[in-house]
């Protein structure tokens, strides 16, 4: 397994993998690596025939008073999953590397970015667009893994790709979830057991809202109505749950809708014990068996 | 020599050139195209083993109010041109095939796009850059042909072009100028014949400030009022000719220099007769010679 923490020596590590036309597959990390990521690395493995992994914790996603100084940061342990995976090149730069001297430029997809987690989070999803744009031009892989669970930051990327003619297919992966429900994160290592519980009633709330769409239910508002209260009244109340957002949008546009459709989306955004955690299923089945 | 119409076409023009491992050079254009088109095209020529040119009138960089609408359009005679200089592959797409349904990207470089003419044309570089990224992403060239006179666009395609890692090289091609000075642009169609000999009086008190400088002059404020100076006092005063600014500015950054610098650049934006007509020219010669 290569390791390269400098664009040369990507290219480098990558020239062979070019010139022979094979397939390259990239996941793209923050590191701090967990089932879900494990997920994403094992699909690549499966698609491609060179798989990259960069782990790069980017700073201009994390906003004033977000968690980029204490994100988890575990290299070692990273690289050592990667190994075990299978991975080929893994990509290790320092901001300096990603963002040289005289750096300027700045992609954004503003109409999916002001709803949802990006009316919180200012200039949030445009720092993830530009490192991926960044990523995607350093790596130039054919195929890119992203996880539903960001399904907004998956959105995107899949209109930036596309817009700007990026020339690599971004691959849709399932989010991973523990036993019950919670969708893996790296920031779920700030959660305590008990946090841990009760996070669990995000995914709950939307499956319950699933199977109320599956026996007719189509009012948004009546069913975000019931998402808000049973994630606020869930469990054993010695952990705050403060709800951030609970949505209904299209699964394209990211747009509320009023009446859920086959390419409806629930999305949720909670804080529990003070960690910001996100969410989200799709309706396309429960709407479909009606 | 290939028309492509819609991106489809352009990609199977281009299967060949890219299969067998030739140079690609590439020359974007908004139509009308003049001796410094020919130039850049002739410059690409000489440089690649096939030529593109595209002829695209880009809507989202013309501000409300701006000659959108009047920008000339005369597509036989630019393919004829082409033809004549041996262009292999036109690429000549509708606003849909550039902007497709659900488009939603924007790229910028904020801090190169809000000086000179981006402070009066407010969005005007997001819409270059962001059509020049797309146009990069399909035809995926190995060089690009732009010309010195839009200096601005110019710097902002190359830092864009870097920190994206777009993979294209940008060519710097040599200002064209008619014979009184007045650089060659497609808006001069604009000019009446009076108007024409006015506008010289922009490339006039540059080479004057220049002149200054070999001689030792370092205060750009100095410069600058001259400048100001001559071009609104210049000639037959029956042709009306407002400054929109002339600044003297680092090269690389745009940033505006209090003591003229080997890599100062002057800038010149004016309207004569309602034509808006911008113009530069470097100073390296005339700080190296003193």
């Amino acid at each position: 397994m290569d390791v390269a923490g400098t664009v040369g020596e990507l290219r480098l590590a990558l020239t062979d993998a070019r010139s022979s036309g094979r397939t390259v597959g990239f996941v793209p990390t923050m590191g701090a690596l967990h089932v879900g990521h494990r997920s994403l690395i094992e699909s690549a493995r499966r698609a491609s025939d060179v798989v990259v992994v960069s782990i790069f914790v980017n700073p201009t996603q994390f906003g004033p008073g977000e968690d980029f100084g204490a994100y988890p940061r575990q290299v070692e342990a990273d690289l050592g999953v990667c190994r075990e995976l299978g991975v080929d090149v893994v990509f290790l730069p320092s901001v300096d590397e990603v963002y040289p001297d005289g750096w300027g430029t700045v992609v954004g997809v503003p109409e999916l970015s002001g709803v949802l987690c990006g009316a919180s989070r200012a200039g949030h999803f445009d720092g993830v667009a530009t490192v991926v744009a960044r990523l995607f031009g350093l790596v130039r892989s054919d195929l890119a893994f992203f996880g539903e669970k960001d399904f907004q930051q998956l959105r995107i990327i899949e209109r930036m790709s596309r817009d700007l003619a990026l020339g690599v297919r971004i691959v849709r992966c399932e989010t991973v979830r523990e036993s019950g429900g919670l969708a893996v994160s790296s920031r779920n290592s700030y959660l305590s057991e008990s946090e841990r519980k009760r996070a669990a009633s995000l995914y709950r709330a939307m499956r319950s809202a699933v199977d109320a769409i599956r026996r007719g239910e189509r009012d948004s508002s009546v069913l975000v109505e019931r998402m808000r209260a049973e994630i606020s009244s869930a469990g054993d109340c010695d952990s705050e749950c403060d709800v951030e957002y609970v949505s209904i949008v299209d699964s394209d546009t990211l747009r509320s809708l009023e009446t859920v459709t086959e390419n409806a989306r629930i999305c949720v955004a909670a804080r529990v014990g003070g960690v910001r955690l996100i969410d989200n299923v799709a309706v396309d089945d429960a709407v479909a068996t009606r």
